[in-house]
């Protein structure tokens, strides 16, 4: 079984990679960026039998910094 | 109108940083975790009236590299 996690920032948190990203995009010529956030996804493959409340400790104990970062837990077969 | 990018290490191609998380995860007792990886995911507030196309070009010509990377785009409203 898999868990697909997203970690990202939390709003009004800075985001200097993002940032970064914006502003390429917009000396490349593309114009209509608005702004530009960036996080990480991360990908398990699991046991079987394996569950979301699992996924969610591993989140709070070393995935995301729940200081400044948010998470989702999506699972799938 | 916003779009979601997915950017993710080719299969086959080494992810130290999914083998580091693995390895953590093991070490703080959570056994069952078979396998991870680790990509990148990049929110964009893009104007009204921009297209995956020009979001995919982002990809190609920035985002990824995709010579070690896969990319997946969603859009949404």
């Amino acid at each position: 079984m898999k868990a697909r996690v997203h970690v990202m920032l939390k709003n009004g948190v800075l985001d200097p990679q993002g940032e970064a990203v914006r502003h390429a995009l917009g000396a490349m010529g593309f114009d209509g960026v608005e702004g530009v956030r960036q996080g990480k996804v991360i990908e398990l493959d699991l046991a079987e039998g394996a569950t979301e409340a699992q996924v969610t400790e591993m989140c709070e104990r070393l995935l995301a910094n729940t200081v400044i970062e948010n998470y989702t837990v999506e699972m799938s077969a």
